[in-house]
């Protein structure tokens, strides 16, 4: 049997992790034949409620679940770590202001990026979830500076999922047909959720739509959804599709697009290295292929509308902002 | 690509179904191969939390997920289903006798027995997770006459599963490690977990602990398993081992206990041949195989000690006066 790996959860007690330990035991990340050691990071007052999940687990009897570490402390958490989901992250209390949650997360997450750089595996893969995620990736890459940049990413396969099922639903076509889905930028309201390079069925998107529909319903639809999930479960957030996009983009990661469902490309947050004219080095979703061996690239010389280039831009804009609010943890 | 099987869910928008629906548009039940239609059922107040969570199924684009028939009318969403999750059962309520709660759950289940009979697949897979439910599935199976009794069974895996967690970690091994686990009777307090023919690595589970361990710690640890996770998580049920549980005796009983995790036998609660003396028609859990076709046989000539005789008897004397508060809905 093979080694097992170390891969570790942070916020493992809350509602996304409930959604997704589950499935990273049975197997589906990493595969039918791959052990792993599960270490669950999560502040101490919810240790109590962690210890609830940690005996759930264990009544899984799952047969790839070869260990589990609680721990309330980041240097245990991430020890020897070779996968790593932030998912842990402080939400929006009421009265709060936006710079206010981008300081606290930032905190958390310099904390944690500087804990990784001490003790995780070097060729460590780091999905960050936790929201504002791609400026909470920055912070952890900057608070990491012995680990390669290209160990982190954030998470964009949740929009990327929500463009696609929203595409074949106008169309009448399934999941599977739709190829070439790009989500740009920031995970907020200002992603730009991009079908010029779609295709269903093998037939361009936006011969199939009109430019109106993708402007007006299409777009905001997709940077809006979360909110919408939120309204529809009486307040309860979409915290199981979030998981699944996570085991996507992880899984993705791990072995290779071409062997995913995306046998074209992802959407992934990366660390730019100015492709697009984006600013080298803000953590921004691009169209990216992987390798077998968890190479990532980003797809380049794809055509832009002068609309792509204006979203591409305001989404870029957002993320200078988030970034300059935090700049004195960097 | 193969034909799509209809699968229903009952009880959509609550917390087990939410552990359960993202694992079986995955591929985890029926594999990675075999599209699915799932048909989910609520009541009409929970169509509008339904509504979200059939948004975020439709979010995570999944290939082999073909359609989503959401609905509050049993005769729709079992409409020639293949695989059923009698999910859906009324808690107990403050104040609520037990008696009260078995009524007002009888009612549910001999309405959905009806509708079973009326519309179902002649060969459907009905599993009853909907507490109490071996009573359940009895009043569903006695209102369905048309089906073949075989096609009912009420879960015991996640007692099963519970059994082998506590069993390993007593004895330092891997849930792998753990054969031959037994749960005798109703899942309820009154439930046997017997050890008597468990192995770790091959060795005689008894040869390894001791009776006093096994009557004194293990039985009730499992039979009180459910209450404790609530308590830890702090009123949260124990969602999502109770949805892996399911995962686990669907799919066992779908390909065969030979291709699945548990190449011996499993703990299925299934209608009484009157093997071991239990009464006839009760729906007791007892170990059992199953054929790659779907065929379950009870084991049989197990030997039994005192103690486990008494046990047995204990828990099948519950399940019977279960029964006869029920009667006048049979």
């Amino acid at each position: 049997m093979k080694t097992p790996v170390n891969v570790a959860v942070t916020g493992a007690a809350g509602q996304i992790s409930y959604s997704l330990l589950f499935r990273l035991a049975s197997g589906e990340v990493f595969g039918n034949d791959q052990p792993i050691i599960l270490r669950l990071l999560e502040v101490t007052p919810a240790l109590h409620r962690l210890n609830g999940v940690v005996m759930e687990l264990n009544d899984c009897a799952y047969h790839l679940l070869q260990g589990i570490v609680p721990t309330d402390d980041a240097l245990v958490a991430f020890d020897k770590v070779d996968y790593v989901f932030l998912v842990g992250a402080k939400p929006r209390g009421p009265g709060m202001k936006r710079n206010d949650l981008l300081e606290c997360n930032a905190e958390i997450f310099s904390a944690q990026g500087k804990a990784l750089n001490a003790v995780a595996n070097p060729n460590v893969k780091v999905l960050i979830t936790g929201n504002p995620a791609n400026t909470n990736a920055l912070i952890t890459q900057r608070n990491a500076p012995d680990l390669d940049p290209k160990c982190f990413s954030a998470m964009s396969m949740l929009d990327h999922n929500r463009g696609i099922g929203l595409l074949a639903e106008k169309c009448n076509a399934r999941a599977e047909d739709v190829r070439n889905m790009i989500v740009w930028g920031n995970h907020s309201e200002s992603q730009y959720p991009d079908l010029t390079h779609a295709t269903v069925k093998g037939v361009s998107a936006l011969s199939l739509v009109n430019d109106e529909w993708v402007a007006n319903e299409f777009v905001p639809t997709v940077q809006h959804r979360g909110a919408k999930v939120i309204e529809e479960r009486g307040g309860l957030s979409s915290a199981a599709s979030a998981a699944n996009a996570a085991v996507c983009q992880m899984r993705s990661w791990t072995i290779g697009t071409a062997k995913s469902d995306w046998s074209d490309w992802i959407s992934m947050a990366v660390i730019s290295d100015g492709s697009y004219g984006i600013e080298k080095g803000l953590f921004y979703s691009f169209p990216v292929k992987v390798s077998p061996e968890g190479e990532v690239t980003i797809i380049q010389d794809l055509e832009r509308s002068e609309f792509s280039r204006q979203c591409m831009l305001e989404t870029e804009q957002e993320l200078k902002i988030e970034r300059d609010a935090i700049a004195h943890l960097l």
